[in-house]
């Protein structure tokens, strides 16, 4: 069966695709895709998402050079999550962190501490606004 | 600052929560959570979830036996999804997966292919139906 067959999209036409350094298995960040974006990723190898926020059709790293190089794209029982593994270029987070997810919390929630070093500031990735 | 302040529950009143192995660096499956269901983890350091196909909160294993102890609770740069690490008992896949993530696409989306051995059956987990 094709794979696009067994992909249930929600309401809003998006499937949510996590992205994980196959390398290292770093989770590296979560976004969105449109069936528009999971095809050209599939086809130019590059990851291709849809931005909630802006309502834009983006690819990762189109500002920045941080683009992500797809090894293998997985989904779940249900249909309805992508798990892609990538070789990243540079920090994955647009805050110039490895990972999106650089803080885990401390004392029940209380507090969160950093993780990992911040490898660039956003003013190097991206020029100063 | 508090956790919960940095944190955007969507409309919905839930955030995306990917699970992974903490051990292997698998990611198991994504599902999702309100407020109530985070508090649960961190309160029992068990996951919690809630189902929108079921509109029922639930914790994973409550059936299965297969519960996820809680080791990190981490989450991104815009607040809007968690990533946990867990170290799982048995199958996290209600099919009977390791993962939820078992399946990866060939030839460009045309085909799949399994990625891992099933470990049990779904009848073997619940019951027979």
């Amino acid at each position: 069966m094709n794979f696009f067959e067994q992909l249930k999209f929600g309401p809003d036409g998006l499937i949510p695709a996590i992205i994980q350094e196959q390398k290292t298995g770093r989770v590296l960040m979560m976004a969105w895709m449109n069936r528009a974006s999971l095809e050209k990723t599939i086809e130019t190898g590059k990851t291709h998402f849809w931005s909630r926020s802006r309502k834009k059709f983006w690819m990762k790293g189109e500002q920045s050079g941080h683009t992500q190089a797809v090894r293998d794209i997985a989904f779940d029982c249900d249909g309805d999550t992508l798990l892609i593994q990538v070789e990243q270029k540079g920090a994955a987070c647009h805050e110039g962190y490895q990972s999106c997810f650089f803080r885990s919390i401390e004392n029940g929630g209380k507090s969160v501490k950093l993780t990992e070093p911040q490898l660039e500031t956003p003013e190097q990735i991206y020029g100063q606004k």
